[in-house]
């Protein structure tokens, strides 16, 4: 249960202002999260990691001397937007290039990838390594698909320690790479966290049962059992990850490891030393050195009550590479070790506004065009409209099979897009402008994968819409399927049961609507209509096999919680075409 | 919700065991508790802090490099034993003299007092600070009588780096004093905690409400209201706070001050992060300069949802005593700033084991005390069993008006005299010896008050009834007014709604049957009905005046643990002599 807040909406933001008061001897606020408040080596490589806020320490918690150099915190539970990303890895850059490393997470790929895209294109020579430490996220064949959880740490910890001792970017890479291929996690969690402002927690597991590698979002697991004794989780965790050694490791016997145990918010540090007392006493057994490790909160999920452990293999030869780069001193507001030395405070830096130039140069606009900004900035209101009314059951929605930001992130962003719509307007901006930069802040102030897709579709339909023309529907189905193909292009196919199973045949159904005649008010509507059946064809009807799902029931029949909010969205929008028609 | 544990009874000493485990570049184990494992100056003075766990990182997680020497770590909420505070004390001991510093807890105390007597004849220099900062527990009048919460870490650390400095123990006492003088808290909190193994909250408040001022084992607070907003929780902490300076400021303004936001276990660090932005702007409103705040959780209640604000008033020059000694390097598990220097390892020492010599050295018993001792084996065999029984609803009697911890201190107590006393009675030994060693072992088992109490009881009756001669009614009367005596030492009269409420009635009962002529059995049993009679009359009839207590309610009508608890103790003692007589 989240108790203090005060507007929902602002908590993050919030929390990052007074988590940095509180450690302004270590970070500073920039646009788009924190970096280093002290001063760094320049020429080194700066590791900017990030994800969405709600997990703390990470990711702000362990920016400083010897670990990151900056973190993009997105809102809770949504990846940062590329702009925030890029913006944190600007102000982090020391000359010696970037790493972008964070827990592979759909949104948060996205908007990384994005932010580095724009860093290389600007000769700021930028690489990414996506944690993929959760065993259970997916099979070993699929290590590339597995999320990022409390590994985070050690693949962070390895990357920042190589740039201290100099290392390239190609080097930082090379070893936060291996950092992430010696490191596995394995979790559990007994309840779901409630985020502020909402009135039920975003899922649950039944009292006195535990989800057996529950996601720290409550994506599915792989059992549901009984709670077990402190021992039995021990057993389980040591079990568990012993069975799956990385590549060139045959046996525990005599590896060395640091072992994370790591509580995900409401398990107190008094039962996670009972059961790594069990987790210790196992691992010995079996031969591994135990090196420095860590009991506490390191990876959290808001008030979640889990916990997972890591092991990350540093080998059998004593002050091997990971080994000295694990041990080597740290000094972050959540997280230290050892002693960095003396440190010296950086001069602030100007904090870039995020607003700053939305209503600058406004390109001229035709009244024809500033006539089509009006119906785009009235739909846009109706989306936030819809998105309000709907937020609760998008989140709902969206955690049982996915993080559950859908609701929170999707009204982000649409209120940014309008409110930025209503502005842009007032200075006479034709549809493209208006479409564009409200695109922009839809991206920027969402964040997550819904709110870098939306920012696409936006910006392709003012690409085509112009500011000179009318929007006749011929050009309002070209927009639409420009929309289509950029989101298509970052890899989503229909019948995987995301928002392009909805998106696609809406576009066709438009196209073929304009084709045929058909004035745009009746076209979108039917091909609204189209869209509404097929989001709710994208309703599991049954569990996916191989993997048992905590939330099997729940999942059955609940449709994408993309594919959905498209279809909402579409339908509201034909409601306001018809308004506008009979004016 | 406490999920993770074994044997709900072996959860401290487990949670030692791998707290060590994962501390151990810090700590090590010894008997009662934990010590620096880490070299410390000769000849300075060892600061030894402690208290019942579940608080974590308060107790074992604040010893090391800059903060405490050791720390004696009791059962969970329970004080630990004289015994353990004393094996803690002289391990810590480094020739300079000890300082004990704690909470003001009557457990603690008791049992530090006990161990700081002993400590001082042994010729080791002990001298006590107890911790007051939590102002809602009592009036700025009786600051004496005040609880110790969040603001021990203050108080630790001031001293601590005054023994770091080099200063004499009496310095040490001053500006321990000084430091707790100038150290002011005040707390809420929105649930209850659950023990391990417990099926309910220790307490509980309804839901959507807060307690404030409401103890860290849920002691009573001074009001009840709905849960405001984290910007309104930082007024009522920061303007209750400013409501009371310590002596000689007589205005914030330019005032510097260490600033702590706690949480107690289930806030998460987002929610004190979006507190702390709110309580730093308003003490910077009121020329307050913030002097190294920390945001997140230094003495916890195990799950409980609350948290508290404290400020440690460093005075208005610059780099006072008290703000050098704050910003003094530390170096623990759960606490760690600045740079301690190089660190060396200290040689581990044998660690003392508590049952060393229960058996040994038995004196000759006639076989007349042979016969009491088994009478005497019987009656705590059947005082563990009306324990067992009672051990939920002693908790939650106790939790009204105490801290929660009666039943659970009761039964470990009881449970380890029962046991010791088949031990001692296989080896023949007389009543004396089995009540002694029975109440040594109850008392270091249970530590807290009534283990305190009940030790003293058990030792008296034992004085009194001797190795030799048959236990007459007239001998165990006598033991037990010596039994009442001693109790009577510890500060407590009648009329104070204690276990001395049901003692001296008891007393008083059994000597007068003793008297009048009445054999052992009728005179006990007329005894015990005084009793049960006294302890029903502890119960509150009428709310306390002058200050609100959020389980008001709840408080009327429940008699005093401990007197309850005597009551239904001799109770069953009275069936336990009617079966002897039926023999």
């Amino acid at each position: 249960m989240t108790r203090l807040f005060n507007e929902p909406s602002a908590f993050a933001d919030e929390m990052i202002d007074g988590f940095v008061a509180a450690n302004s001897a270590q970070v500073r606020r920039v646009s788009g999260g924190v970096v280093r408040s002290t001063v760094s080596t320049p020429g080194t490589v700066a590791v900017v990691i990030g994800g969405g806020s709600g997990h703390y320490p990470a990711f702000g918690g362990i920016v400083g001397q010897g670990l990151a150099h900056g973190a993009a915190m997105g809102n809770l539970f949504a990846s940062p937007s590329a702009q925030q990303v890029h913006s944190v890895a600007a102000a982090a850059n020391l000359g010696g290039g970037v790493l972008l490393t964070y827990g592979n997470y759909a949104g948060d790929v996205l908007n990384f990838t994005a932010a580095q895209d724009r860093l290389n294109s600007e000769g700021i020579e930028t690489r990414t390594v996506v944690v993929t430490d959760d065993i259970a996220s997916a099979p070993l064949a699929e290590k590339h698909k597995r999320r990022g959880i409390a590994g985070d740490l050690t693949v962070f910890k390895a990357a920042a320690a190589a740039s201290e001792a100099g290392y390239s970017l190609d080097e930082v890479v090379r070893v936060a790479e291996l950092a992430n291929e010696r490191t596995r996690s394995f979790g559990v969690a007994f309840t779901g966290c409630t985020l502020p402002g909402a009135a039920e927690p975003l899922f649950t597991i039944p009292e006195g049962r535990m989800g057996v590698g529950i996601g720290i979002h409550g994506e599915p697991g792989i059992d549901e059992t009984d709670v077990p004794t402190a021992d039995g989780l021990a057993e389980l965790f040591v079990s568990t990850l012993l069975s799956e050694l990385p590549e060139g490791i045959s046996s525990p016997d005599g590896q060395r490891a640091a072992v994370l145990l790591n509580g995900l918010g409401s398990v107190k540090y008094e039962e996670l030393f009972v059961v790594y007392r069990r987790v210790a006493q196992l691992l010995e057994e079996a031969g591994v050195v135990i090196v420095e490790p860590e009991v506490g909160e390191l990876v959290t999920s808001f008030d979640m009550a889990g916990a997972s452990l890591t092991l990350f293999w540093l080998g059998t030869e004593e002050g091997s590479e990971l080994e000295r780069f694990w041990r080597a001193p740290a000094d972050t507001p959540a997280y230290r070790k050892g002693s960095v030395g003396a440190v010296e405070q950086a001069a602030p830096a100007p904090t870039e506004a995020l607003d700053a130039g939305l209503t600058e140069n406004i390109p001229p606009a035709t009244d024809d065009s500033r006539a089509a900004a009006a119906v785009a900035a009235a739909a846009l209101q109706a989306i936030a409209e819809v998105i309000d009314e709907n937020v609760g059951e998008l989140g709902r929605i969206d955690a049982v099979a996915g993080d559950g930001d859908h609701g929170i992130g999707m009204q982000r962003g649409s209120r940014a897009a309008s409110s930025a719509a209503v502005e842009l307007l007032a200075v006479g901006s034709g549809a493209r402008t208006l479409l564009q930069r409200s695109g922009d802040a839809w991206a920027d102030r969402a964040g997550g994968t819904s709110g870098a897709l939306w920012g696409v579709a936006l910006r392709a339909i003012g690409d085509t819409l112009g500011d000179s023309d009318a929007a006749s529907g011929a050009a309002v189905a070209a927009g639409v399927r420009g929309a289509t193909t950029g989101i298509l292009g970052f890899g989503a196919v229909v019948g995987d049961k995301t928002m392009v199973d909805a998106l696609v045949p809406f576009a066709d159904a438009l196209e073929a609507g304009i084709a045929a005649g058909r004035p745009l008010t009746q076209a979108w509507a039917d091909a609204a209509d189209a869209a509404t059946t097929a989001a709710a064809a994208t309703a599991q009807l049954l569990p996916k096999m191989g993997r048992a799902r905590p939330h099997a029931e729940k999942s059955l029949g609940t449709p994408d919680a993309g594919a959905h909010s498209f279809a909402l969205i579409v339908q509201r929008i034909a409601t306001v075409l018809k308004e506008q028609d009979s004016k």
